[in-house]
Protein backbone atom coordinates (compact mmCIF):
# COMPACT_ATOMS: atom_id res chain seq x y z
CA UNK A 1 0.00 0.00 0.00
CA UNK A 2 1.07 3.53 -0.14
CA UNK A 3 2.97 5.08 2.77
CA UNK A 4 0.29 7.76 4.67
CA UNK A 5 2.35 10.56 2.92
CA UNK A 6 0.75 9.73 -0.39
CA UNK A 7 -2.73 7.86 1.04
CA UNK A 8 -3.34 11.21 2.41
CA UNK A 9 -3.74 13.27 -0.78
CA UNK A 10 -5.55 11.22 -1.92
CA UNK A 11 -9.59 12.18 -2.14
CA UNK A 12 -12.53 10.18 -3.33
CA UNK A 13 -15.48 11.91 -4.47
CA UNK A 14 -18.57 10.21 -4.98
CA UNK A 15 -20.52 12.63 -6.91
CA UNK A 16 -24.35 12.52 -5.96
CA UNK A 17 -24.47 9.19 -4.56
CA UNK A 18 -27.80 7.12 -4.52
CA UNK A 19 -27.78 4.01 -2.98
CA UNK A 20 -26.28 3.67 0.54
CA UNK A 21 -24.94 0.14 0.18
CA UNK A 22 -22.60 1.50 -2.64
CA UNK A 23 -21.60 4.35 -0.39
CA UNK A 24 -20.85 1.89 2.46
CA UNK A 25 -19.12 -0.43 0.02
CA UNK A 26 -16.83 2.56 -1.89
CA UNK A 27 -15.90 3.50 2.33
CA UNK A 28 -14.96 -0.05 3.21
CA UNK A 29 -12.95 -0.16 0.13
CA UNK A 30 -11.40 3.15 0.44
CA UNK A 31 -10.72 1.74 4.19
CA UNK A 32 -9.24 -1.61 2.68
CA UNK A 33 -6.31 -0.19 0.73
CA UNK A 34 -5.65 2.71 3.14
CA UNK A 35 -7.57 5.65 2.14
CA UNK A 36 -9.37 8.52 4.29
CA UNK A 37 -10.69 11.13 2.24
CA UNK A 38 -14.16 10.42 1.18
CA UNK A 39 -16.08 13.84 -0.26
CA UNK A 40 -19.36 13.65 -1.42
CA UNK A 41 -20.79 16.02 -3.61
CA UNK A 42 -24.71 16.99 -3.18
CA UNK A 43 -25.74 13.29 -2.02
CA UNK A 44 -29.73 12.50 -1.64
CA UNK A 45 -30.02 13.33 2.29
CA UNK A 46 -31.74 10.55 3.38
CA UNK A 47 -29.84 7.74 1.84
CA UNK A 48 -26.64 9.95 3.02
CA UNK A 49 -27.71 9.67 6.72
CA UNK A 50 -28.59 6.01 6.06
CA UNK A 51 -24.80 5.06 4.73
CA UNK A 52 -23.15 7.10 7.56
CA UNK A 53 -25.60 5.43 10.14
CA UNK A 54 -25.12 2.05 8.85
CA UNK A 55 -23.70 -0.77 11.47
CA UNK A 56 -19.92 -1.38 10.95
CA UNK A 57 -19.49 2.33 8.65
CA UNK A 58 -16.14 2.76 8.58
CA UNK A 59 -15.19 5.51 10.49
CA UNK A 60 -13.75 7.72 7.32
CA UNK A 61 -17.45 7.97 6.93
CA UNK A 62 -17.94 9.87 9.64
CA UNK A 63 -15.29 12.24 8.53
CA UNK A 64 -16.35 12.33 4.91
CA UNK A 65 -16.68 16.28 3.77
CA UNK A 66 -19.93 17.22 2.17
CA UNK A 67 -20.22 20.05 -0.77
CA UNK A 68 -23.26 21.20 -2.93
CA UNK A 69 -21.28 21.17 -6.03
CA UNK A 70 -18.14 19.08 -7.41
CA UNK A 71 -15.69 22.57 -7.96
CA UNK A 72 -15.32 23.08 -4.34
CA UNK A 73 -14.93 19.60 -3.93
CA UNK A 74 -12.15 19.38 -5.78
CA UNK A 75 -11.12 23.00 -5.16
CA UNK A 76 -7.85 21.97 -3.41
CA UNK A 77 -6.89 19.09 -6.26
CA UNK A 78 -4.12 19.56 -8.53
CA UNK A 79 -4.96 16.64 -10.62
CA UNK A 80 -8.50 15.29 -11.07
CA UNK A 81 -9.69 12.62 -12.76
CA UNK A 82 -13.10 11.40 -13.70
CA UNK A 83 -14.07 7.58 -14.62
CA UNK A 84 -16.49 6.02 -16.41
CA UNK A 85 -16.66 3.73 -18.78
CA UNK A 86 -17.06 5.68 -22.05
CA UNK A 87 -18.97 4.07 -23.99
CA UNK A 88 -21.59 6.33 -25.29
CA UNK A 89 -19.83 9.81 -25.04
CA UNK A 90 -16.95 11.27 -27.29
CA UNK A 91 -14.16 12.47 -24.14
CA UNK A 92 -12.80 15.74 -23.94
CA UNK A 93 -9.58 14.65 -22.48
CA UNK A 94 -7.06 12.51 -22.75
CA UNK A 95 -8.01 9.28 -21.43
CA UNK A 96 -5.93 6.53 -19.66
CA UNK A 97 -6.82 2.87 -19.40
CA UNK A 98 -6.99 2.12 -15.44
CA UNK A 99 -3.52 -0.25 -15.85
CA UNK A 100 -1.51 2.45 -16.72
CA UNK A 101 -2.91 4.84 -14.25
CA UNK A 102 -0.46 4.36 -11.56
CA UNK A 103 2.76 6.26 -12.71
CA UNK A 104 0.73 9.04 -13.55
CA UNK A 105 -0.97 9.91 -9.91
CA UNK A 106 1.97 8.30 -7.73
CA UNK A 107 4.53 11.05 -9.30
CA UNK A 108 2.06 13.75 -8.94
CA UNK A 109 1.66 12.26 -4.72
CA UNK A 110 5.42 12.20 -4.91
CA UNK A 111 6.01 15.80 -6.00
CA UNK A 112 3.33 16.94 -3.14
CA UNK A 113 -0.29 17.66 -5.60
CA UNK A 114 -3.33 16.29 -4.09
CA UNK A 115 -5.37 13.98 -6.20
CA UNK A 116 -8.92 13.76 -6.82
CA UNK A 117 -10.25 10.46 -8.18
CA UNK A 118 -14.45 11.58 -9.08
CA UNK A 119 -17.07 8.69 -9.15
CA UNK A 120 -20.76 9.59 -10.71
CA UNK A 121 -24.00 8.63 -9.84
CA UNK A 122 -24.69 4.79 -9.84
CA UNK A 123 -27.24 5.44 -13.32
CA UNK A 124 -26.18 8.03 -15.42
CA UNK A 125 -22.56 8.36 -14.29
CA UNK A 126 -20.69 11.64 -14.41
CA UNK A 127 -22.01 14.48 -16.81
CA UNK A 128 -19.89 16.41 -19.09
CA UNK A 129 -20.13 19.55 -16.85
CA UNK A 130 -18.50 17.32 -13.98
CA UNK A 131 -15.74 15.89 -16.85
CA UNK A 132 -15.02 19.64 -17.47
CA UNK A 133 -13.52 19.57 -14.11
CA UNK A 134 -11.19 16.91 -14.57
CA UNK A 135 -7.57 16.88 -16.04
CA UNK A 136 -8.04 13.06 -17.73
CA UNK A 137 -10.27 10.21 -17.26
CA UNK A 138 -9.39 6.69 -16.41
CA UNK A 139 -11.27 4.12 -17.73
CA UNK A 140 -11.31 0.45 -16.24
CA UNK A 141 -11.45 -2.37 -18.81
CA UNK A 142 -14.76 -4.11 -19.33
CA UNK A 143 -16.19 -6.38 -21.53
CA UNK A 144 -18.47 -4.90 -23.85
CA UNK A 145 -21.33 -7.01 -23.23
CA UNK A 146 -21.71 -5.71 -19.84
CA UNK A 147 -19.66 -2.49 -19.46
CA UNK A 148 -20.86 -0.79 -16.81
CA UNK A 149 -19.20 -1.26 -12.74
CA UNK A 150 -21.25 -1.54 -9.32
CA UNK A 151 -19.78 2.16 -8.11
CA UNK A 152 -18.41 0.21 -4.81
CA UNK A 153 -16.75 -2.39 -7.14
CA UNK A 154 -15.58 0.47 -9.34
CA UNK A 155 -13.72 2.55 -6.07
CA UNK A 156 -12.23 -0.90 -5.16
CA UNK A 157 -10.57 -1.71 -8.30
CA UNK A 158 -9.63 2.09 -8.99
CA UNK A 159 -8.23 2.01 -5.54
CA UNK A 160 -6.51 -1.66 -5.64
CA UNK A 161 -4.77 -0.53 -8.57
CA UNK A 162 -3.12 3.01 -7.24
CA UNK A 163 -2.48 1.29 -3.89
CA UNK A 164 -0.37 -1.94 -5.25
CA UNK A 165 1.21 -0.74 -8.24
CA UNK A 166 4.66 -0.14 -8.42
CA UNK A 167 6.02 3.10 -8.13
CA UNK A 168 7.59 4.80 -10.79
CA UNK A 169 11.35 3.25 -11.34
CA UNK A 170 14.21 5.40 -11.10
CA UNK A 171 15.44 3.90 -14.69
CA UNK A 172 12.01 4.82 -15.85
CA UNK A 173 11.52 0.85 -16.69
CA UNK A 174 7.55 1.87 -15.47
CA UNK A 175 6.55 3.19 -18.91
CA UNK A 176 3.36 6.21 -17.80
CA UNK A 177 1.54 5.81 -21.08
CA UNK A 178 -0.52 8.75 -20.52
CA UNK A 179 -1.31 11.31 -23.17
CA UNK A 180 -0.16 14.54 -20.96
CA UNK A 181 2.34 16.95 -20.22
CA UNK A 182 2.42 15.52 -16.66
CA UNK A 183 4.72 12.90 -17.21
CA UNK A 184 6.71 11.39 -13.87
CA UNK A 185 9.87 13.37 -12.95
CA UNK A 186 12.62 13.24 -15.69
CA UNK A 187 15.20 11.04 -15.16
CA UNK A 188 18.06 12.64 -14.62
CA UNK A 189 16.87 15.58 -12.21
CA UNK A 190 16.43 14.15 -8.46
CA UNK A 191 14.71 16.96 -7.92
CA UNK A 192 10.70 16.64 -8.24
CA UNK A 193 9.09 19.14 -10.27
CA UNK A 194 6.01 21.19 -8.43
CA UNK A 195 2.70 20.79 -8.30
CA UNK A 196 0.24 21.97 -10.66
CA UNK A 197 -1.94 24.80 -9.87
CA UNK A 198 -5.02 23.68 -7.87
CA UNK A 199 -8.76 23.15 -8.90
CA UNK A 200 -10.06 26.25 -7.34
CA UNK A 201 -7.04 28.38 -8.55
CA UNK A 202 -8.38 27.58 -12.31
CA UNK A 203 -11.86 28.47 -11.36
CA UNK A 204 -10.96 31.98 -10.47
CA UNK A 205 -8.91 32.37 -13.73
CA UNK A 206 -11.50 31.03 -15.42
CA UNK A 207 -14.55 33.08 -14.12
CA UNK A 208 -11.61 36.27 -14.83
CA UNK A 209 -11.10 35.12 -18.00
CA UNK A 210 -14.93 35.01 -18.81
CA UNK A 211 -15.67 38.24 -17.52
CA UNK A 212 -13.12 39.82 -19.68
CA UNK A 213 -14.43 37.89 -22.90
CA UNK A 214 -17.66 39.58 -22.20
CA UNK A 215 -16.46 43.22 -21.42
CA UNK A 216 -14.18 42.69 -24.63
CA UNK A 217 -17.71 41.68 -26.14
CA UNK A 218 -15.72 38.81 -27.36
CA UNK A 219 -18.25 36.64 -26.42
CA UNK A 220 -22.05 36.37 -27.06
CA UNK A 221 -24.90 35.60 -24.76
CA UNK A 222 -25.68 32.79 -26.61
CA UNK A 223 -22.15 31.21 -26.77
CA UNK A 224 -21.11 31.62 -23.01
CA UNK A 225 -22.16 28.27 -21.27
CA UNK A 226 -20.15 26.80 -24.06
CA UNK A 227 -16.99 29.53 -23.90
CA UNK A 228 -17.04 28.65 -20.32
CA UNK A 229 -17.05 25.15 -20.68
CA UNK A 230 -14.19 25.11 -23.69
CA UNK A 231 -12.06 27.14 -21.20
CA UNK A 232 -12.64 25.24 -18.27
CA UNK A 233 -11.07 22.52 -20.41
CA UNK A 234 -8.13 24.70 -21.91
CA UNK A 235 -7.24 25.57 -18.61
CA UNK A 236 -6.65 21.92 -17.31
CA UNK A 237 -4.97 21.03 -20.56
CA UNK A 238 -2.37 23.71 -20.08
CA UNK A 239 -1.51 21.90 -16.68
CA UNK A 240 0.01 25.65 -15.47
CA UNK A 241 2.28 25.48 -12.44
CA UNK A 242 0.99 28.01 -8.99
CA UNK A 243 2.89 31.09 -10.64
CA UNK A 244 1.91 30.64 -13.93
CA UNK A 245 -1.66 30.45 -12.55
CA UNK A 246 -1.15 33.95 -10.66
CA UNK A 247 0.60 35.72 -13.77
CA UNK A 248 -1.86 34.77 -15.78
CA UNK A 249 -4.50 36.32 -12.92
CA UNK A 250 -2.98 39.42 -12.83
CA UNK A 251 -3.05 39.59 -16.46
CA UNK A 252 -6.41 39.50 -16.73
CA UNK A 253 -7.11 41.60 -13.61
CA UNK A 254 -5.39 44.51 -15.23
CA UNK A 255 -6.85 43.92 -18.80
CA UNK A 256 -10.76 43.85 -16.96
CA UNK A 257 -9.73 46.74 -15.41
CA UNK A 258 -8.97 48.63 -18.75
CA UNK A 259 -11.39 47.55 -20.44
CA UNK A 260 -13.88 48.56 -17.74
CA UNK A 261 -12.78 51.81 -17.51
CA UNK A 262 -13.30 52.15 -21.45
CA UNK A 263 -16.20 54.02 -22.70
CA UNK A 264 -17.07 51.26 -25.29
CA UNK A 265 -17.08 48.50 -22.48
CA UNK A 266 -19.87 45.72 -23.45
CA UNK A 267 -21.51 48.04 -26.11
CA UNK A 268 -19.04 46.69 -29.33
CA UNK A 269 -21.53 45.28 -31.20
CA UNK A 270 -18.04 43.01 -32.79
CA UNK B 1 -9.41 -8.84 -21.23
CA UNK B 2 -8.48 -12.26 -22.12
CA UNK B 3 -9.14 -14.16 -25.16
CA UNK B 4 -12.20 -15.89 -25.01
CA UNK B 5 -10.04 -19.47 -25.21
CA UNK B 6 -8.49 -18.36 -22.02
CA UNK B 7 -11.18 -16.92 -20.12
CA UNK B 8 -13.30 -19.58 -19.97
CA UNK B 9 -11.30 -21.84 -18.88
CA UNK B 10 -11.22 -20.08 -15.21
CA UNK B 11 -13.60 -20.91 -12.99
CA UNK B 12 -15.23 -18.74 -10.17
CA UNK B 13 -16.02 -20.71 -7.03
CA UNK B 14 -18.13 -19.25 -3.95
CA UNK B 15 -18.04 -21.92 -0.93
CA UNK B 16 -21.21 -21.29 0.99
CA UNK B 17 -21.96 -17.62 0.42
CA UNK B 18 -24.59 -15.74 2.22
CA UNK B 19 -25.74 -12.46 1.01
CA UNK B 20 -27.94 -12.23 -2.20
CA UNK B 21 -26.34 -8.90 -3.10
CA UNK B 22 -22.79 -10.29 -2.57
CA UNK B 23 -23.69 -13.25 -4.82
CA UNK B 24 -25.08 -10.78 -7.02
CA UNK B 25 -22.39 -8.62 -7.05
CA UNK B 26 -19.64 -11.67 -7.83
CA UNK B 27 -21.78 -12.27 -11.08
CA UNK B 28 -21.56 -8.72 -11.97
CA UNK B 29 -18.05 -8.63 -11.66
CA UNK B 30 -17.56 -11.87 -13.44
CA UNK B 31 -19.65 -10.49 -16.00
CA UNK B 32 -17.48 -7.27 -16.57
CA UNK B 33 -14.37 -8.74 -16.40
CA UNK B 34 -15.35 -11.57 -19.26
CA UNK B 35 -15.79 -14.54 -17.46
CA UNK B 36 -18.71 -16.64 -17.41
CA UNK B 37 -18.51 -19.89 -14.81
CA UNK B 38 -19.41 -19.94 -11.48
CA UNK B 39 -19.81 -22.60 -9.04
CA UNK B 40 -21.26 -22.26 -5.96
CA UNK B 41 -20.90 -24.82 -3.01
CA UNK B 42 -23.32 -25.97 -0.69
CA UNK B 43 -25.12 -22.77 -1.02
CA UNK B 44 -27.84 -21.53 1.43
CA UNK B 45 -31.10 -22.40 -0.66
CA UNK B 46 -33.03 -19.33 -0.20
CA UNK B 47 -30.27 -16.55 -0.56
CA UNK B 48 -29.49 -18.72 -3.68
CA UNK B 49 -32.70 -18.53 -5.05
CA UNK B 50 -33.55 -14.95 -4.28
CA UNK B 51 -29.89 -14.14 -6.18
CA UNK B 52 -30.47 -15.97 -9.40
CA UNK B 53 -34.10 -14.38 -9.76
CA UNK B 54 -32.89 -10.84 -8.85
CA UNK B 55 -33.77 -8.18 -11.09
CA UNK B 56 -31.27 -7.37 -13.43
CA UNK B 57 -29.33 -10.38 -12.51
CA UNK B 58 -26.20 -11.28 -14.96
CA UNK B 59 -26.62 -14.46 -17.05
CA UNK B 60 -23.90 -16.41 -16.54
CA UNK B 61 -26.01 -16.63 -12.47
CA UNK B 62 -28.64 -18.88 -14.61
CA UNK B 63 -25.89 -21.40 -15.68
CA UNK B 64 -24.03 -21.31 -12.33
CA UNK B 65 -22.73 -24.82 -11.54
CA UNK B 66 -24.32 -26.07 -7.82
CA UNK B 67 -22.23 -28.78 -6.01
CA UNK B 68 -22.52 -30.04 -2.59
CA UNK B 69 -18.80 -30.25 -1.80
CA UNK B 70 -15.51 -28.00 -3.04
CA UNK B 71 -14.01 -31.15 -4.18
CA UNK B 72 -16.46 -31.99 -6.68
CA UNK B 73 -16.40 -28.20 -7.92
CA UNK B 74 -13.03 -28.35 -8.60
CA UNK B 75 -12.52 -31.68 -9.70
CA UNK B 76 -11.74 -30.71 -13.27
CA UNK B 77 -9.40 -27.98 -12.53
CA UNK B 78 -5.73 -28.60 -12.76
CA UNK B 79 -4.45 -24.96 -10.37
CA UNK B 80 -6.84 -24.48 -7.67
CA UNK B 81 -6.42 -21.31 -5.49
CA UNK B 82 -7.61 -19.96 -2.51
CA UNK B 83 -8.32 -16.29 -1.64
CA UNK B 84 -8.68 -14.76 1.75
CA UNK B 85 -6.67 -12.26 4.27
CA UNK B 86 -4.86 -14.91 6.16
CA UNK B 87 -4.29 -13.07 9.17
CA UNK B 88 -5.30 -15.70 11.64
CA UNK B 89 -3.92 -18.82 9.86
CA UNK B 90 -0.42 -20.40 9.04
CA UNK B 91 -0.68 -21.04 5.67
CA UNK B 92 0.23 -24.63 4.30
CA UNK B 93 0.72 -23.72 0.80
CA UNK B 94 2.71 -21.27 -0.91
CA UNK B 95 0.95 -17.41 -0.55
CA UNK B 96 1.31 -15.30 -3.03
CA UNK B 97 0.37 -11.55 -3.53
CA UNK B 98 -2.83 -10.75 -5.81
CA UNK B 99 -0.44 -8.22 -7.97
CA UNK B 100 2.11 -11.25 -8.42
CA UNK B 101 -0.74 -13.66 -9.28
CA UNK B 102 -1.48 -12.76 -13.50
CA UNK B 103 1.80 -15.00 -14.52
CA UNK B 104 1.01 -17.97 -12.81
CA UNK B 105 -2.75 -18.45 -13.89
CA UNK B 106 -2.36 -17.16 -17.41
CA UNK B 107 0.65 -19.47 -18.12
CA UNK B 108 -1.69 -22.72 -17.02
CA UNK B 109 -4.51 -21.21 -18.91
CA UNK B 110 -2.13 -21.20 -21.84
CA UNK B 111 -0.97 -24.59 -21.58
CA UNK B 112 -4.55 -25.89 -21.85
CA UNK B 113 -5.18 -25.91 -18.10
CA UNK B 114 -8.40 -25.03 -16.27
CA UNK B 115 -8.16 -22.55 -13.16
CA UNK B 116 -10.39 -22.40 -10.20
CA UNK B 117 -10.47 -19.42 -8.03
CA UNK B 118 -12.00 -20.17 -4.51
CA UNK B 119 -13.50 -17.81 -2.00
CA UNK B 120 -15.14 -18.14 0.74
CA UNK B 121 -18.72 -17.56 2.89
CA UNK B 122 -18.65 -13.38 4.28
CA UNK B 123 -18.01 -14.41 7.59
CA UNK B 124 -15.72 -17.01 8.51
CA UNK B 125 -13.40 -17.73 4.79
CA UNK B 126 -12.22 -20.64 3.87
CA UNK B 127 -11.95 -23.62 6.29
CA UNK B 128 -8.59 -25.45 6.65
CA UNK B 129 -10.19 -28.51 4.88
CA UNK B 130 -11.38 -26.17 2.11
CA UNK B 131 -8.11 -24.91 1.92
CA UNK B 132 -6.68 -28.26 1.81
CA UNK B 133 -7.90 -28.56 -1.87
CA UNK B 134 -5.80 -25.33 -2.87
CA UNK B 135 -2.37 -25.64 -4.81
CA UNK B 136 -1.58 -21.89 -3.17
CA UNK B 137 -3.02 -19.02 -1.57
CA UNK B 138 -3.56 -15.56 -3.11
CA UNK B 139 -3.61 -12.55 -0.45
CA UNK B 140 -5.04 -9.24 -1.46
CA UNK B 141 -2.90 -6.79 -0.02
CA UNK B 142 -4.93 -4.21 2.35
CA UNK B 143 -4.52 -2.33 5.46
CA UNK B 144 -3.88 -4.03 8.55
CA UNK B 145 -6.38 -2.05 10.41
CA UNK B 146 -9.06 -2.93 8.01
CA UNK B 147 -7.95 -6.53 6.53
CA UNK B 148 -11.31 -8.00 5.42
CA UNK B 149 -12.89 -7.54 1.80
CA UNK B 150 -16.44 -7.51 0.89
CA UNK B 151 -16.87 -10.39 -1.12
CA UNK B 152 -18.56 -8.39 -4.11
CA UNK B 153 -15.34 -6.35 -4.38
CA UNK B 154 -12.67 -9.11 -3.14
CA UNK B 155 -13.91 -11.21 -6.85
CA UNK B 156 -13.97 -7.53 -8.45
CA UNK B 157 -10.73 -7.10 -7.35
CA UNK B 158 -9.03 -10.63 -8.39
CA UNK B 159 -10.77 -10.46 -11.55
CA UNK B 160 -9.77 -7.20 -12.80
CA UNK B 161 -5.97 -8.09 -11.80
CA UNK B 162 -6.53 -11.08 -14.22
CA UNK B 163 -7.96 -9.65 -16.75
CA UNK B 164 -6.04 -6.81 -17.30
CA UNK B 165 -2.56 -7.94 -16.42
CA UNK B 166 -0.01 -8.63 -19.14
CA UNK B 167 0.63 -11.61 -20.33
CA UNK B 168 4.01 -13.31 -19.37
CA UNK B 169 6.33 -11.65 -22.22
CA UNK B 170 8.44 -14.64 -24.43
CA UNK B 171 11.97 -12.57 -22.96
CA UNK B 172 10.96 -13.82 -19.40
CA UNK B 173 10.63 -9.92 -18.30
CA UNK B 174 8.05 -10.39 -16.40
CA UNK B 175 8.99 -12.49 -13.29
CA UNK B 176 6.66 -14.86 -11.49
CA UNK B 177 7.11 -14.18 -7.85
CA UNK B 178 5.42 -17.58 -7.34
CA UNK B 179 7.32 -20.41 -4.84
CA UNK B 180 6.05 -23.16 -6.77
CA UNK B 181 7.09 -25.49 -9.42
CA UNK B 182 4.50 -24.38 -12.08
CA UNK B 183 6.68 -21.51 -13.12
CA UNK B 184 5.61 -20.32 -16.98
CA UNK B 185 7.00 -22.23 -20.34
CA UNK B 186 10.51 -21.89 -20.19
CA UNK B 187 12.33 -19.26 -22.72
CA UNK B 188 13.92 -22.03 -24.75
CA UNK B 189 10.98 -24.16 -25.51
CA UNK B 190 8.40 -22.40 -27.43
CA UNK B 191 6.16 -25.82 -26.96
CA UNK B 192 4.15 -25.17 -23.78
CA UNK B 193 4.35 -27.78 -20.66
CA UNK B 194 1.45 -30.10 -20.84
CA UNK B 195 -1.37 -28.72 -17.38
CA UNK B 196 -1.09 -30.74 -13.95
CA UNK B 197 -2.85 -33.98 -13.24
CA UNK B 198 -6.51 -32.13 -12.16
CA UNK B 199 -8.17 -32.04 -9.05
CA UNK B 200 -10.36 -35.19 -8.80
CA UNK B 201 -7.84 -37.09 -10.14
CA UNK B 202 -5.65 -36.28 -7.25
CA UNK B 203 -8.71 -37.07 -4.89
CA UNK B 204 -8.47 -40.62 -6.54
CA UNK B 205 -5.29 -41.19 -5.92
CA UNK B 206 -5.35 -39.77 -2.13
CA UNK B 207 -8.32 -42.54 -1.38
CA UNK B 208 -6.10 -45.03 -2.76
CA UNK B 209 -3.08 -44.00 -0.92
CA UNK B 210 -4.86 -43.85 2.66
CA UNK B 211 -6.90 -46.98 1.80
CA UNK B 212 -3.43 -48.91 1.36
CA UNK B 213 -2.25 -46.90 4.29
CA UNK B 214 -4.87 -48.47 6.50
CA UNK B 215 -4.41 -52.11 4.80
CA UNK B 216 -0.22 -51.81 5.30
CA UNK B 217 -1.62 -50.78 9.32
CA UNK B 218 0.32 -47.80 8.36
CA UNK B 219 -2.37 -45.01 10.01
CA UNK B 220 -3.68 -45.76 13.06
CA UNK B 221 -7.30 -44.66 13.52
CA UNK B 222 -6.74 -41.46 15.17
CA UNK B 223 -4.45 -40.02 13.08
CA UNK B 224 -6.63 -41.12 10.08
CA UNK B 225 -8.05 -37.00 9.66
CA UNK B 226 -4.59 -36.10 9.75
CA UNK B 227 -3.18 -37.94 7.50
CA UNK B 228 -5.68 -37.70 4.89
CA UNK B 229 -5.47 -33.73 5.19
CA UNK B 230 -1.51 -34.07 5.20
CA UNK B 231 -2.04 -36.40 1.48
CA UNK B 232 -4.13 -34.18 0.17
CA UNK B 233 -1.56 -31.33 0.63
CA UNK B 234 1.26 -33.40 -0.66
CA UNK B 235 -0.56 -34.64 -4.09
CA UNK B 236 -0.80 -30.51 -4.58
CA UNK B 237 2.46 -29.25 -4.11
CA UNK B 238 3.60 -32.51 -6.21
CA UNK B 239 2.01 -30.71 -9.51
CA UNK B 240 2.26 -34.25 -11.33
CA UNK B 241 1.13 -34.24 -14.94
CA UNK B 242 -1.79 -36.74 -15.84
CA UNK B 243 0.51 -39.46 -16.84
CA UNK B 244 2.50 -39.38 -13.52
CA UNK B 245 -0.95 -39.26 -11.64
CA UNK B 246 -1.76 -42.24 -13.57
CA UNK B 247 1.24 -44.58 -13.16
CA UNK B 248 1.26 -43.73 -9.47
CA UNK B 249 -2.58 -44.80 -9.63
CA UNK B 250 -1.94 -47.99 -10.98
CA UNK B 251 1.16 -48.55 -8.24
CA UNK B 252 -1.21 -48.16 -5.25
CA UNK B 253 -3.50 -49.99 -6.92
CA UNK B 254 -1.25 -53.33 -7.36
CA UNK B 255 -0.10 -52.50 -3.61
CA UNK B 256 -3.40 -52.52 -2.79
CA UNK B 257 -4.04 -55.66 -3.63
CA UNK B 258 -1.46 -57.29 -2.70
CA UNK B 259 -2.43 -56.35 0.89
CA UNK B 260 -5.36 -57.32 0.50
CA UNK B 261 -4.65 -60.94 0.12
CA UNK B 262 -1.83 -61.32 2.57
CA UNK B 263 -3.19 -62.93 5.56
CA UNK B 264 -1.63 -59.97 7.93
CA UNK B 265 -3.90 -57.62 6.19
CA UNK B 266 -5.10 -54.84 8.70
CA UNK B 267 -4.46 -56.90 11.35
CA UNK B 268 -1.02 -56.06 11.94
CA UNK B 269 -0.05 -53.84 15.34
CA UNK B 270 2.95 -51.86 14.01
Amino acid sequence: LLPPAQSDRLDVVLVSPRNPLNIGAAARAMANFGFEHMKVVAPYSPHWREARSAVGAPELLQNAKETSSLAEAVADCTLVIGTGTLTTRKPEQPVVSLPSLAPTVLAELQRGGRVALVFGPEKRGLTREDLSYCHLLVEIPTDLRQPSMNLGQAVAVCLYELATRESPTQDGSTKPEIPLALAPAPKPEPKPSSPAAASGALDLLAGLIERTMAAAGYSPRTLQAANRHGIRLLLRRLRMNPDDARRTLGLFRRILWRLDRSPHSGKDPQ
